[in-house]
């Protein structure tokens, strides 16, 4: 028998899966750490939503909103009601559609309820689509950098690498895009798909203009490229543009969709649209949803019934439209963006070398400065001037600091108050004053 | 440019990931399609727990007492108790404390909650250990067969080759198991663990004896095997013998726990107990739980905890025990299977070649007979005799039906009341009667 090596009782972190030791969970670690180190720091680092209109008793209600459907609009008896909450449901989901009515009311995409997918957030609707089509070392992905964690984080773990495109002011370097692929090809890689989160992307705030977003459709059309558009931040914006899915005609988009923050994070409730047509041996084999659907009746079963219950009495209670549910949140996002740019005006407006991104919409601002924004100056920060943000370069896949964004950091708006506000670009004002008169 | 094959906005499954074309998929499939179609037959296939105590009630009940033990127990005022329901949450999940104290109340295991992490039902906890443990393609799994498709699924979800162990009546059969163990290892592959369910089996019905158990510890120990043990069955018993894990004294067993049966399916919210301490280069780094909740940030983020605090509030109300909040269901289970077996005693008693075995808990029963039992004869029985069971070949990773359970079918028993019993075991005796009078 050949030995191994073996210690009893322990595993060896070597011996585990690769993801487990990327530098991408390392650096996310270490950005919780630093986090929970420095309670009392303003964090503009959280990326979590608004909480002054959380209220328990909306789950309730909710509830009771979704069981009052389910007898009204789809005829269930009391067992039909308890048994849709309680019992293993379809594996595809019990809102598909009310997603595909929210979709048309808020969103002008109009698709088949077959073609939604309720997954476990929007991570586990990624990680599906990837799993999906990472079938041999051959398959590639694309996404600008930097790029959202959650991404990077579902594509390690479905071993898809991910090539990075070049990010411009409008979201993506059409140019650098094109390359990629054929570079790719070249070396008789299947570039699979390009990831995209064309309003308020996440970390940048940046989003696609209109003329990328059918320039987007155009190359998806003559390259066979499928485009997954994440649009968590979409309604969170004082501009709307259409999303790709609503300007797709031929179904290259994939859309994957977000409750976390215009229904509730706690739902964990999320989908994906997937309605390409399936091909098996030249016969038509039912819709890309229908394969995501049995990938996921591996990974998760189906979504908590329960769960999706609260997402879909939301949208009963709203006409479908979060846009007019969020109406309150929408407003507090645009308030809070609004002051810190002001902010960011009257205490950097004349620093050398520091400049800053103007979102319209969402979450996030970019911030640039003349120095290194390593994870150093963020536990300085912290510690000797109270406040927290993140270091861009841990978007750009954590695999080296000098991938990119090293002169950059994100600033997050959504949890804060005016107050707040005031008072951390005052003290990241402080931090870099502090830098700009450094001796060098 | 290389030139794809590529049907804009189709999508060719040979360019999917190869589980989607995995024969079990298609079997489970198949499995359902013909329940579908047949609508009026009795179900003797389906393993979804009884009903009839199911009530949407409970379910704001159980919210509630949650809340209530945030503010008692854990000190949190109002806007904490929203945040914890509302909010994105730890990933390890919000409740390990309580599934700590459940399982030392009803299983005598006794943990330290942050070695539990909280998961999106057994199924994400089978995929996130899997994940974890398949680093290369060095490593395989063993299991016995037949085994649950679950296990299977999320084997080919993680690329985690399983190699099949002969199962006898107490379950599996150890020689076999250390021959596999010696095969593999003389082909250079590392044997990461071993899938069992030591009571009640899915599909078998069969449970692990004390010895059988008690080796499997011996050998885990000699061998470095990991035990991973699904526990989802063991509250439905006459007889209660210790999980593996209660005998665990050195970080061999990873325990799988499941709320889908003893909580409620619609929650999807189980549990993985992984106390193996990790190393990294010699030095600590934590436990596997502490692994597992990096992987599943990747994928999930976390486990819903509105799904949470409902099973939260299931285990505060009823004292952390499980066993005593289905003491109704149990005492059903129970009868059920002893009217199922005394039916097919009376029924099936004299015919040459059928047999069963007799499992004292549980949802399953295995019924062997001297024919085939392959999907045709599943179609023929729920058109022309009204019944539903699940040929067991489909246990058999659904490669091959050559390749075991030909002359074997499951019973499940857990959704029917004793006249449905009655009839759906008439109606397979005349099916089993017909094959043996059926000239050949």
């Amino acid at each position: 028998m050949a030995t191994e090596s073996f210690t009893p009782g322990k595993l060896g972190m070597e011996t585990l899966h690769n993801s487990l030791t990327d530098p991408s969970i390392a650096s996310m670690n270490l950005l919780n750490e630093i986090a929970d180190k420095y309670p009392q720091a303003i964090s503009m680092a959280a990326g979590r939503p608004y909480e002054e209109f959380f209220d328990v008793k909306l789950i309730h209600e909710y509830l009771d909103a979704f069981c009052d459907h389910l007898r009204r609009d789809r005829g269930m008896d009391d067992a039909g009601v308890t048994r849709t909450l309680f019992q293993y449901g379809t594996t595809k989901g019990v809102i598909g559609d009310l997603i595909a009515r929210h979709l048309a009311e808020d969103e002008d995409i109009y698709i088949d309820p077959a073609s939604v997918v309720v997954t476990v957030g929007f991570q586990e609707g990624i990680f599906l689509v990837l799993r999906a089509l990472r079938a041999s070392e051959r398959d590639v992905l694309l996404a600008p950098a930097p790029t959202y964690v959650g991404l990077s984080g579902a594509a390690l773990l479905a071993e898809m690498p991910v090539w990075p495109v070049r990010s411009t002011e409008h979201g993506i370097d059409i140019g650098h895009l094109l390359e990629q692929v054929k570079v790719a090809r070249e070396q008789g890689l299947r570039v699979r798909g390009c990831y995209l989160t064309p309003n308020f992307a996440n970390p940048t705030g940046v989003s696609l203009d209109l003329a990328t977003r059918h320039r987007l459709l155009e190359i998806a059309e003559s390259t066979g490229l499928l485009l997954l558009e994440d649009n968590a931040y979409g309604l969170f914006g004082a501009e709307r543009l259409p999303a790709l899915k609503a300007l797709d005609r031929a179904g290259h988009v994939v859309y994957l969709g977000s409750f976390a923050k215009s229904g509730m994070p706690g739902a964990r409730v999320g989908y994906v649209v997937a309605d390409q047509p399936l091909t098996s041996n030249g016969s038509d084999a039912g819709e890309f949803a229908d394969a995501l659907s049995k990938l996921k009746g591996m990974l998760t079963v189906n979504t908590s019934p329960i769960a999706q219950a609260v997402i879909g009495g939301k949208l009963l209670l709203h006409d479908y439209s979060l846009a007019r549910a969020n109406a309150r949140e929408a407003a507090v996002y645009r308030r809070n963006l609004g002051h810190t740019l002001d902010a960011l005006t009257r205490r950097l407006g004349d620093c050398p070398g520091v400049s800053w991104n103007s979102p319209t919409g969402g979450f996030f601002i970019t911030v640039t400065v003349p120095f290194a924004v390593d994870d150093a100056l963020l536990e300085h920060a912290a510690r000797d001037f109270g406040v927290l943000f993140t270091p861009m370069h841990h978007f750009y896949g954590g695999t080296d600091s000098a991938a990119g964004g090293i002169n950059q950091l994100r600033l997050s708006i959504s949890l804060l108050t005016p107050e707040l506000i005031e008072e951390g670009v005052a003290r990241l004002a402080a931090l870099i004053g502090s830098r700009l008169t450094a001796p060098r």
